[in-house]
């Protein structure tokens, strides 16, 4: 912190990214990407788009936010995009959060979203999950206060049906619920379709997982008009070409490859329940993942240490520093080889105690 | 602006981009975009980089930034990523900007600023530049307040010379001094070396304009530790992977290209100042743009109208709603062809007043 930091930025609370090895030869299970490259035809689209590089790219983005808008059956003006959903939760942090509009969420949850509140001087409260690490929507029923929900949640996977979101938006009229899909793909349920029916909904959802374009940044949000304008009004003012070229032609290009996703989230979800019942028959006690990540505990070995371990025998996984999360390790599905790579290397980590 | 609007943002000043045309032919000198592709090595760059996608990209950009460490001769912990430079100013605008910390830029430069000091909740003074649009260092010394300057200026071109930015950094010792260098390269001074003398300078480049790259979205800041680290806090706080993977390949990949630009900014310069002459000819005032585009007046002709009637002559410019920049047009510097036609077609339009 330097003596040029404002008064209003020296409470600051910035995310700590999952570790990107460089040059390392590790089995990435830590960060939630897929483990396959995005179909040739995304590829293509990229490069074409690169020999127009010169030209700044179009800040309405509206070629993408009319593909996405026949995706979801809603109007380009329900579309907002974002450098990827980081940006468009920030976005939506700054809209809707104030010293007199706060924000709640899970204790455990996407770790990010205390960090574009504290930047935009947005008080939060942080709700418990159950003891079975489950949302529990009547907490948040009537609160009157703007509210972000991860479904399926990060890092438990454990999904909340869309009667309960209705439940909460319903009964927190004058606020903002935002529901973020970053995995919803992997469960097959959203609820932008509900976004019609409520004015104060907001789903936000990205390419980074289910489409395997983390590396392209992408995110959006659908909601009623009056609630992407504000969005709108953000980006404007932050940044107006926030969407290169070549992330907008990869957006277009991946939805018209639902066939080729489909078949990948549904091997996805066979890996994951395959994986979940080997750390079972292990021992482990496992949430209900929804999503393309498991969340496990062995009573033998805590999550950073097991991490650890794992780490050693070529394999990165996560563990989550908040208190209650500790015993915890999220992984990633990766390939099906991957992943009796993994359940070997958790087997003999938690036979041999890490020695 | 929606009812879920907080009051913190309900006096946002968002930013009206140039016009992005789709579809329709016309010559593009509006937004300042150069009129080649950047080099084929650029491009196989982002190819290349695409098979990747489905990796998160490196959240510390450290490719790239040792790349631009090396080009500046300082450390890369001098340098600060991000989404074009727009995001850069933004970062600053919060990380310098406060209630008791306000900003001061000219009346007549590049229209973004206000935006996010709007956002950031930041106070500014527009200081008014001379009669012949010049900034006048003087204005800025000892001034007690953040500032902004580009150089070259935008819309005019005119430069500040090094000595004055040492005065104003100098004569602010307590505030952060920002210096906009979205154009220097056509210039061929920069104010980075100067970062290593006083750690209230930071230097904002883009590779928008003299890398060709306006669609890939790529800025970044240069300065001292301190200044730096404030704004990798802000970054993180807001958008930890703001930075995607074929954007940090062609950053890396245009550094490598040096020979290939010189050459381009060489034409670009040479092209400038031919249509200012030809424009004198005509007898057009103008500015003495040292960037890729002029800035001039004709006494027959408003600006507005005169980008109107050479739009209907397929030549897209830009003129700028600021009262006292109603005379000018800001023209960008295209290829010697495109320039020609320019040029007829204005003489076209003085001669029959848009008739």
């Amino acid at each position: 912190m330097s003596v040029f930091l404002s008064r209003e930025r020296r409470r600051l609370a910035p995310y700590a990214p999952g570790e990107q090895p460089r040059g390392e030869k590790l089995i990435k299970l830590n960060t939630n990407e897929a483990p396959y490259s995005p179909p040739q035809s995304v590829l293509d689209a990229v490069s074409a788009a690169a020999g127009g590089l010169n030209l700044y790219p179009d800040p309405e983005g509206a070629e993408l936010r009319a593909a996405l808008a026949v995706y979801h059956g809603v109007s380009p003006r329900n579309i907002s995009l974002g450098n990827g959903s980081d940006e468009t939760l920030a976005f939506a942090f700054a809209a809707f959060g104030g010293a007199e509009a706060a924000f709640a969420f899970p204790d455990i949850t996407y770790g990010f979203y205390p960090s574009p509140a504290a930047l935009y001087g947005v008080p939060y409260t942080e709700i418990p999950v159950d003891a079975s690490l489950k949302i529990r929507a009547e907490d948040y029923v009537g609160i009157g206060k703007n509210i972000v929900l991860a479904n399926p949640n990060s890092p438990t996977g454990e999904v909340l049906p869309m009667a309960d979101i209705e439940r909460v938006a319903e009964s927190n009229p004058g606020r903002a619920v935002i529901i973020d899909e970053a995995y919803a793909d992997f469960w097959g349920s959203s609820a932008a379709p509900l976004t019609k029916r409520f004015e104060n909904l907001l789903v936000v959802r990205t390419y980074s997982k289910s489409r395997f374009l983390a590396g392209a940044r992408l995110g959006y949000a659908v909601g009623d008009e009056g609630l992407i304008g504000d969005i709108e009004t953000v980006r404007y003012s932050f940044n107006p070409y926030n969407l290169n070229s070549m992330t907008l032609a990869a957006g277009i290009g991946a939805l018209k490859e639902e066939t080729y996703y489909k078949e990948r989230w549904r091997e996805i979800a066979e890996t994951r329940d395959e994986t979940q019942e080997a750390l079972r028959e292990l021992g482990f006690v496992t949430t209900r993942s929804m999503a393309n990540f498991v969340f496990a505990r062995h009573e033998s070995v805590p999550g950073a240490e097991l991490m650890a371990c794992l780490r050693e025998r070529g394999v990165l996984t996560r563990s989550l520093g908040r208190e209650r999360a500790r015993p915890w390790l999220r992984v990633t599905v990766g390939t099906p080889e991957q992943m009796k790579t993994f359940v070997g290397a958790a087997a003999d980590a938690i036979k041999t105690y890490c020695s």
